[in-house]
C-alpha cells in the first residue's frame, strides 16, 4: 500500500509528464507553415481582439475576486480565501491558453487544408489536445500541491480550505463562460443578422465589419469559456471526491488519495489516445471517437491496479463494509457513463442520425416548423442521459455508497485530457473557416474546414452533455458535503442535539420551497444571458448598419470596413452584461442563507432544486442548438433543397436561436450548479 | 357551528343554484339572434366537427377507463372504482358541456359583432360564464353527492374512494386536453403552414381546406379540453383538501366540510361577479378584471363568516394550535394567490405591457430575434409565480400547516366559475372571427372580433397559470397524503415499525433519482406531445396540398374544398397521437413502484421531481406561447411595419411555434402532474 503523500506526489509526477507532453505538441504545432501573409494578418487581428477580450474580461472579474477574498479571508480564515486565489488565477489561467493555443492552431488548420484534409484534421485535433493535457495537468498539478502544502504548514486547513480552491474555479469559469458566451453568440448573431439576411453576405465575408468579432468570439467563448469551464469541473469533482472521502471514510488516506489516483492514470492514458488519434487514418469522426475509446480501456485497465493498491482490502464505513471491487466498479461507472453521454449527444446532434435530419426535414415546411421540431428534439435528448445519470447513482451508490458516487464523478472527469481534445477542435476549424474565406483561398479548402467543423459541432455537444451530465452527479457529491457540513458544524460548534440537525425530509415544506427557488435559478439564468446576447447583438447590428451606410463603398470592397468599433463593442457589451446573471447564484444562496424564515433548510431544497432543473434545462439547450447547427449543415451540404433555398434560410433561423441557447446559456448552467453548491458550504459558519 | 352533513348540503344547494342560473344564461344566449343562414351553415359545420371529434375520443377513452375500472375493481374496491367512473364521466361531460355552449356562443357572437362591441363581448362572456358555472357547479355537486352518498352505505370507504374520483377526473382531463391540444393545433398549424404561408390566404379564408378544421379545434382544444381540465383541478383540490383535512385533523368534522363551503361560497360570488360584467361599461379587458376582483371581495367576507362557523374556536393537531384566524388567512391566501396570478400573466402576455412590446420590436431583425425574445420571456414569466407560489406555501403552512395549504389550494380554486368565464370568452371570440370572415360579414365585424380575440388570449394564458400555479399547490397537498397514506399502510397493514417509515430525505440518493425520474416526465412529455401536433399538422399540410393540386378551382373560389377530409384527418390523427403521452406517467409510477431497486422511495422523489420540473416548464411555455400570440396581434394592429411586413412574417412564426407550446404541451402537464400524485397514492396497497 502507497503512503497518502507518495500517491499523491505520483499524481503531481503524471501532471507534469502531461504538461511536458502538451509543450512538446505546442512546439511542434509551432513548427507549421501558418500560411501567407494574409493569414497570418487575419490571425493577427483575430488573436489582437481575442487578447484584448481576455485581459480586460480579467481586470474585470479581478475586482470582484479581490472583494470576494477579503470577504472570505474575514469570514472563513487566509487558508482557504488563499486557495480561492488559486483556483481563480488558474481558471483564469486555463480560458488564456484555451485561447493562446486555439489562435495558433485555426490559421495552421487553414493553411494545413490546403495541403489535404488529414494535415487540416490534425493541425486542429492537436491544438485541442494541448488544451485538454494543459487544462487537466494545471488542475491536477495545482490542486496536488496546494494540498500537500497547506497539509504541511496548516494541517488543521487541509480539507476545509479546498472548498476555498473550488470557489475560486467556479466562479470564474461561470464569469468566463458568460462573458465569453455573450461575447461570442452576440458577435455571431449580429454579424449573421446584418449579414447574411440584410446584405446577403456569405459567412465570414471580409466585407462584414463584424466578422472578426465573429472570430474572436470563437476564441474567447467556444476556447477560454470552455477551458475554465473544464477546468472548473475538474477542479470540482477531484476536491469533492477528496471532501467525501475525507469525511465518510475518516481516518482512511487512501480515501483521499484514491481520486488524485484516478485523474494520474487517465491523464497518461490521454496522451496516448491523443498520440491514436494522430497516428489513425480512420473518417475524422471516426478517429476521434476511437481515441477516446483506447484512453477509456487503458485507463479501466489503469483503475484496476490503483484500486488493488490503495485498497488491498475491504473498509468498513458507518457499519457497511465497502469492497475493492465495489470501488473498481463505481470507477468503471464513470467510465461508462463518458462513453454512454459522448455516444447519447453524438445521436442527437450528428447530421448522421434521424434527430438533426427530422429537424433539416422540419425546415422544409418553415421557420417554425424547424423551430418546433428543434425545441422537441432538446427535451427528448435529456431522456436518456438523465436516466443514465440515475442508473450511474444507484448503482456507484448500491456498491460504494456516496463515496462511490464521488468516486464515478472523478473517474467520468478524469477522461476530460482527451475530451477537451474533441471539444477545442470545433472552434478551430471554425476560425480555420473563416481564415480560409477573408484570405481568399481556394474553395476547396473551405469545403474541408466546414467538412471538419460538423463533426466539430457535434464534438462541441458532447463535452458540453459530459461537463453537465458530470455536474448532476457532483453536485450530488456537493449536496452531499454541504449536509455533513452542516451536520458537524451544527453538533460541534452549535453544540445542539442531534434532533436539531435537519434531515431534508420531501415531507417538509420549507424543503419544497427550496426545490422550488432552487429550480427556478436555472431558469432565470438562461433567461439573462439570453436577454443579454440580445442586447449586444442588437449593439453590433446598429454598428453594422451604420458603417455600411456610412461607407457604402464596403460593399463594392472599395473601402475597407472598421473591424476594431465592432470588436470594441461587443468585448464592452459581454462585460456589461455578464455581471447580474454571474452574481445570481450567489446572491439566492446568500438571501436564502440570511433571510428570516428561511435558512439552512431552504437553502438545503435549493441546492437541489438547482440541480434538478438546471441538469434538464442545460441538456436541452445545448442538444437543440447543436442539432439546430448540424441541421444546417445537413441542409448545405445539398439535401432539402441545398444553400439558399427556403428550408436553408429555416435552418438559418434555427441555427441562431440556437446559438445563444448551446453556446452562451446552456453550458454556464454547469458551473452555475456548482458556484451555488460551494458558496452554500461557505456559508454555512456565518449564518446557521 | 354546522353538523358536518348540513354543511355538505348546504354546499350541494349552492351547486344547485349555480346549475340553475347556468341554464338560465343558456336560454338568454340561445335566444339572441345566430345570424344569417350562411353563418349557421358554418357553425352547423363546425358543431358537426366539434361533436363527431369529442364522440369519437370519448369512444376512444372510454375503453381504457373500462380497463383501469376493473384494475381498479378488483386491485383496490369497487366504491373507489365507482368513483373513478363518477370522476371521468364529469370531467368527460364537462369537456363536452363546454363545446356546446362554446358552438352556440360563438355563432351569436359574431351576430351581435355585426351590432356593436358591447353585445359581441357580452355574448362571448356569457357564453365563457355558463362554462365555468356548470363546470363548477358540477364538481361541487358530484363530489358531494358521492361523498353523503359512499358516507351511508360503505362509511369505511367515504374517504379513500375518493381518490378514485380524483383519478377520473384527472385522467380524462389529460386526455382531453392533449386530444383537444393535438387537435386544434394540428389544425391551426396545418391551415397556416400551406394557407397563410404558401397560399397567401387569410387566416379563416373559406378556400383553405383545413379552415373548418382549424375552426373546430377551438372548440375542442380550447373549450372542450380546458373545461375538463378545469374540472380536473377543482375536483382534485377539493379532494386534497378532504383527504387532508380527514388525516390530519382525525375526528375535526370541520375539516372535512370547511372545503365544500369555501367551493359553496364562491360559487355564489361567481355568480355576482358574472352579472357584475354583464352590466359594466368600461373596457372590455378592464370589465373582467373587475369582475374577478368584486367576486374575491365578496368571497373574502364570506370566508370570513364559513370560518367563523365551522371554528368557533382553535383546535389541537400533533401538538400545535391551529387558530380560525389561521385558517382564514389560509384562505385568503388562496384569494391573494388568484390575483396575483392574474396580474402576473397579465403583464407578461398582455400587448399593452413591455415583454409582449420587446417580442414585438425584436421581430424587425427576423424570426430568429423573434422566437429568442419569446423564449426568455417564457423562462422570465417563471420567476414571480413562483416566488408566489412559494410565499403561499410559507404563509399558509407556517399559519394553518399542511391543512392551511390545502385550504389556500381550495380557495383559490373556489374562484374557478369565474376564471372560466374569462378563458372560455377567447375561444368564441375566435371562432366568432372565423364565422364572421367564412361568411363575408364586414370588415368592421372581424375588427371588433380581433379586437376582443386579443383580450382573449390574454385571458387564455391567466387560465393557464392559475391552473399550473394551483397545481404547485396542489401537488404538495397530494405529495403529503401520499407521504401520509404510505405511512399508515406500513405501519398498520405490514405492521412495521416506525424506523422503516421512509422520510424522503435529501440525503437519500433514492430520492434524488426520483427527483431526476420525475423532472424528466414534463420534458419527455412535452417532446412527445409537441411531435404528435408535428406528425398531425404534417398529415394536414398533405391533404391541402393535394387538394389544392386536385383541383385548382379552388384557389379562384370556383370549386368548394372538401372540408370533411381534413376534420376526418385531424381527429384520426389527434385520437392516435394522444395516447403515449397520455399513458406515459401511469406507466413511469407502475414501473418506478414495481422494478426492483427503486420503489416506495423513488416514487416519493417521482411526485415532487414531476411538480418542481412541471411548474416551470408549463409557466414558461404558455407564458412564450401567449406573448408570442398577441406580440403578432400587436404588430397587425400597425406597429413596426404592420401586417404584411416582414416583422409580422417573424411574428407569425413565433405564434406558430407558440401554439403548441401554449395550447398543447404546457396546459397538459397540469392533469399530467396530478395523475401521477393519484397513481402512487393508489399503488401503495399493490406494491409496498
Amino acid at each position: 500500500m502507497l503512503s497518502e503523500n507518495a500517491g499523491i506526489q505520483l499524481s503531481i509526477g503524471c501532471a507534469v509528464v502531461a504538461l511536458l507532453f502538451a509543450i512538446g505538441l505546442i512546439r511542434s504545432i509551432a513548427s507549421a507553415s501558418a500560411g501567407n501573409e494574409r493569414m497570418r494578418e487575419i490571425a493577427g487581428a483575430i488573436e489582437e481582439g481575442a487578447r484584448a477580450y481576455l485581459s480586460r474580461q480579467i481586470f474585470s472579474i479581478s475586482k470582484i475576486a479581490v472583494v470576494l477574498f477579503i470577504v472570505l479571508g474575514f469570514a472563513k480564515d487566509w487558508v482557504t480565501a488563499g486557495g480561492f486565489v488559486l483556483g481563480a488565477v488558474c481558471s483564469m489561467a486555463a480560458g488564456f491558453i484555451g485561447m493562446r493555443i486555439a489562435v495558433m492552431a485555426n490559421v495552421r488548420t487553414a493553411q494545413g487544408a490546403t495541403v489535404g484534409r488529414q494535415q487540416a484534421m490534425r493541425a486542429a485535433f492537436n491544438g485541442g489536445a494541448v488544451t485538454g493535457l494543459l487544462v487537466v495537468g494545471l488542475a491536477l498539478l495545482a490542486i496536488a500541491l496546494f494540498y500537500l502544502g497547506v497539509g504541511r504548514w496548516f494541517a488543521d486547513r487541509q480539507i476545509s480550505s479546498l472548498v476555498g480552491v473550488a470557489l475560486g474555479a467556479s466562479l470564474i469559469s461561470v464569469f468566463a463562460r458568460l462573458g465569453g458566451g455573450i461575447y461570442t453568440k452576440a458577435a455571431d448573431v449580429g454579424a449573421d443578422l446584418v449579414g447574411k439576411i440584410e446584405s446577403n453576405l456569405d459567412e465570414d465575408d471580409p466585407r462584414n465589419p463584424a466578422t472578426i468579432a465573429d472570430n474572436v468570439g470563437d476564441n474567447v467563448g467556444d476556447c477560454a469559456g470552455m477551458a475554465a469551464d473544464v477546468f472548473e469541473t475538474y477542479a470540482v469533482s477531484l476536491i469533492g471526491a477528496v471532501l467525501v472521502g475525507s469525511l465518510l471514510l475518516k481516518g482512511q488516506a487512501s480515501a483521499v488519495t484514491y481520486p488524485f489516483m484516478l485523474g494520474a492514470v487517465s491523464v497518461l492514458t490521454s496522451i496516448v489516445g491523443v498520440l491514436y488519434v494522430n497516428f489513425s487514418k480512420a473518417k475524422p469522426g471516426t478517429a476521434l471517437m476511437a481515441g477516446v475509446g483506447v484512453s477509456s480501456a487503458l485507463s479501466a485497465v489503469g483503475f484496476y491496479f490503483v484500486t488493488q493498491m490503495l485498497f488491498p482490502q475491504s473498509i468498513a464505513v458507518d457499519g457497511r463494509e465497502i469492497t475493492p471491487s465495489g470501488l473498481y466498479i463505481s470507477a468503471l461507472i464513470g467510465l461508462v457513463m463518458t462513453a454512454v453521454v459522448v455516444l447519447i449527444t453524438n445521436y442527437y446532434t450528428s447530421t448522421a442520425y434521424s434527430p438533426v435530419r427530422k429537424i433539416a426535414k422540419a425546415s422544409e415546411t418553415g421557420h417554425a416548423t424547424n423551430i418546433i421540431a428543434g425545441l422537441a428534439i432538446g427535451q427528448h435528448a435529456t431522456a436518456l442521459p438523465v436516466l443514465f445519470i440515475c442508473a450511474a447513482i444507484w448503482g456507484s451508490f448500491h456498491f460504494a455508497g456516496l463515496y462511490g458516487v464521488a468516486v464515478a464523478v472523478m473517474s467520468m472527469l478524469s477522461m476530460a485530457g482527451i475530451i477537451v481534445s474533441l471539444d477545442a477542435f470545433g472552434p478551430i476549424t471554425d476560425n480555420a473557416g473563416g481564415i480560409a474565406v477573408m484570405s481568399g483561398l481556394p474553395k476547396e479548402v473551405r469545403a474541408i474546414t466546414d467538412d471538419l467543423d460538423a463533426v466539430g459541432n457535434t464534438m462541441k455537444a458532447v463535452t458540453k452533455g459530459y461537463a453537465v451530465a458530470s455536474a448532476g452527479l457532483a453536485a450530488i457529491v456537493l449536496f452531499g458535503s454541504y449536509s455533513t457540513e452542516l451536520r458537524d458544524h451544527l453538533l460541534n460548534v452549535r453544540k445542539l442535539e442531534e434532533s436539531s440537525v435537519p434531515n431534508f425530509s420531501l415531507n417538509d415544506p420549507h424543503v419544497l420551497i427550496g426545490l422550488f427557488i432552487g429550480g427556478l435559478l436555472p431558469f432565470l439564468f438562461a433567461a439573462f444571458s439570453m436577454d443579454a446576447v440580445g442586447k449586444a447583438a442588437g449593439a453590433v447590428v446598429n454598428e453594422v448598419r451604420r458603417q455600411l451606410k456610412l461607407k457604402p463603398g464596403i460593399l463594392s470592397g472599395q473601402e475597407k470596413p472598421d473591424y476594431g468599433v465592432c470588436v470594441d463593442i461587443v468585448t464592452q457589451a459581454a462585460l456589461r452584461e455578464m455581471i447580474l446573471p454571474a452574481l445570481l447564484p450567489i446572491l439566492v444562496v446568500i438571501g436564502v442563507a440570511a433571510l428570516p424564515g428561511l435558512g439552512k433548510v431552504v437553502l438545503g431544497g435549493v441546492l437541489v432544486g438547482t440541480i434538478v432543473t438546471g441538469l434538464f434545462v442545460a441538456i436541452s439547450m445545448t442538444s437543440s442548438g447543436g442539432a439546430w447547427d448540424n441541421a444546417k449543415k445537413y441542409i448545405e451540404e445539398g439535401n432539402h433543397g441545398g444553400k439558399g433555398s427556403p428550408s436553408h434560410q429555416a435552418a438559418v433561423t434555427g441555427d441562431t436561436v440556437g446559438d445563444p441557447y448551446k453556446d452562451t446559456s446552456g453550458p454556464a448552467i454547469n458551473p452555475m450548479i456548482k458556484v451555488v453548491n460551494i458558496v452554500a458550504i461557505l456559508v454555512i459558519p456565518l449564518f446557521f
